[in-house]
């Protein structure tokens, strides 16, 4: 039986370090439409250094042990992230490359969800292909559905970036509605 | 027909940043093996910083334009990358997100040959895949065969990071010469 | 708490058609290793005709059917099959492409666990990607490890088709262990 | 130099089997808006059985030995493919598996392009993908752009099954244009 009253928290991860981020903008609108339990925060990949192992042999730099705590201690992640030629942005892949390295691997187990915008017309469809085959590798438990695939990013948020079409706020909605209760399956109440 | 006499410079780029990375001992090694006429020149991802929109948008950082540029000079790439995580590097990925942005996308039209060395047992499958994936999207050409995956890396190198396995040199140096074939064919002499 | 003493049945598939098959081998095999509470039964896809949308639209042929009803109605799937073509053999995708058809979709929210052999280099590695690919859009929840990957299959089996590689059959044994848990944890309890 | 009076016969496949198929209906439409000096011949990929490797020892079936045969005889591809389960249909997996079988694997060197459309929004992105990751096995050479994925198929069709739109029908126009080129430059003339 699933325990529904112990807290969910989630850790929040954009693949677009500018400012204006359609992606950020995602993350920081799904942090108004969280069920019950569920708290979002979100981590800042901006400081995270390019991966070198001959670095990582001397101890893992100040924000990349910072961004390994951090998933190590939350209940699941919520990714956002935009598609830069066909793949994962290299940005969000290298904190992955970083976060994922020994001696522990703290993605293992985690449940996570995806979401994507682009300005564009392909959906981020191939960057969360690739993100679903990366998780493999990491132990995660991704959700299957929504998934939430945003073309043409620009018509749907406002000037304050509101997400302001209520079928993609239907998505979004559903979509961390659906993290609560798969997170509270794979661990088992 | 083609030109046989026709030079090709070739831009090597190591998907590793790490002093003793397999990888780009492989390209050292295959700038050893090259057929007539042929010439590689590496560089260096180390300085790429990560990719931001809004620091585009002033303008690209020097070592970016200076990968952009010798992008644009050269008549095919040899990519030699690991994988991390069943993907692509994020190194890697990174400064292909900012080479290939507007105004003008300097991969278009290019040849291209990856190969890929690992200590492990993945062989870089994964990796090539989603490389080549990119490459659908930045309209590469990228060479079929043969493909060189090769796993337990650490027994085909001696300390100087000779590459000893002669199997292996065998592999490589089909590799080069078939991108030297690819290139006079897609160039059209 | 999940609740240990409810059987288990799975429903197994091997992606090929060959008598002497090393994935329907690994089907037999994987059966002999089962956790208590769990069976597997092997269905075939011989008479699975090839997928036509107007014959459909008449009715499933009774093999079809009967192939959705079986999934329907068991708990889990094991998969085992070969890679062809560095893709999913076309005898699976097309029993998957009929069973996954409207009006309902018999594999949403089974747990599912995959393994495959080859008697050549490749591990089946892309093969199984496709796969789990597809199971995001069957809404399907793939077990991540152990990752049955078997190359050089040929030299694994004895001519009575028993696995005789100890490390192989620890292999298959924690895969079939791994999907008991993750179905339990999956229904929740 | 390449010699554009020389035929380009282009042998094209439908990956679905219904009479009323929106790829079907993209390949007899291409047909009418061919570069000069280029043909398109259609096979028809429903009397192929199932792949069984048993079977083939015995010999070829006719209708896949005179697939095998028309592949080989043709200058370059072009396959018209529905996504089913976020793939490439089993129909026409299948009819790979069976044509790229030894002793001779008649796509190796061929020139390829691609096209989809589904009456849904996914716009056969993944099942394009994976057909792509089949060519490097296969070591086919597929046109990289236009990329003609078409979604809401239904309402670019009028009842005779003739292409309306004018923006997809100039990706059709475009794309055989670009395999026109793609084949004299692969073939060097």
């Amino acid at each position: 039986m699933n325990d529904d009253t112990k807290p969910i928290r989630v850790l929040g991860i954009s693949g677009s370090l500018r400012k204006a981020s359609y992606n950020t903008m995602l993350l920081r609108n799904a942090m108004e439409m969280l069920p019950p339990g569920m708290s979002v925060e979100i981590f800042d990949l901006a400081p995270i250094p390019l991966y070198n192992e001959d670095v990582r042999e001397k101890g893992f730099p100040a924000p990349v042990q910072q961004l390994r705590d951090k998933i190590a201690q939350c209940d699941a992640l919520l990714i956002a992230t935009p598609e830069y030629n066909y793949s994962i942005p290299g940005v969000l892949k290298n904190a992955i490359d970083w976060a994922s390295r020994p001696p522990d691997q703290p993605f293992s187990g985690k449940p996570v969800a995806i979401m994507g915008a682009t300005p564009s017309t392909g959906r981020t469809i191939r960057s969360q292909l690739h993100l679903r085959q990366c998780f493999v590798f990491l132990n995660m438990h991704p959700v299957n559905k929504p998934e939430v695939l945003i073309s043409d990013a620009a018509r749907i948020f406002d000037e304050q970036g509101r997400l302001t079409d209520d079928t993609t706020r239907g998505f979004v909605k559903d979509l961390v509605a659906a993290l609560a209760v798969w997170t509270r399956t794979v661990r088992g109440g």
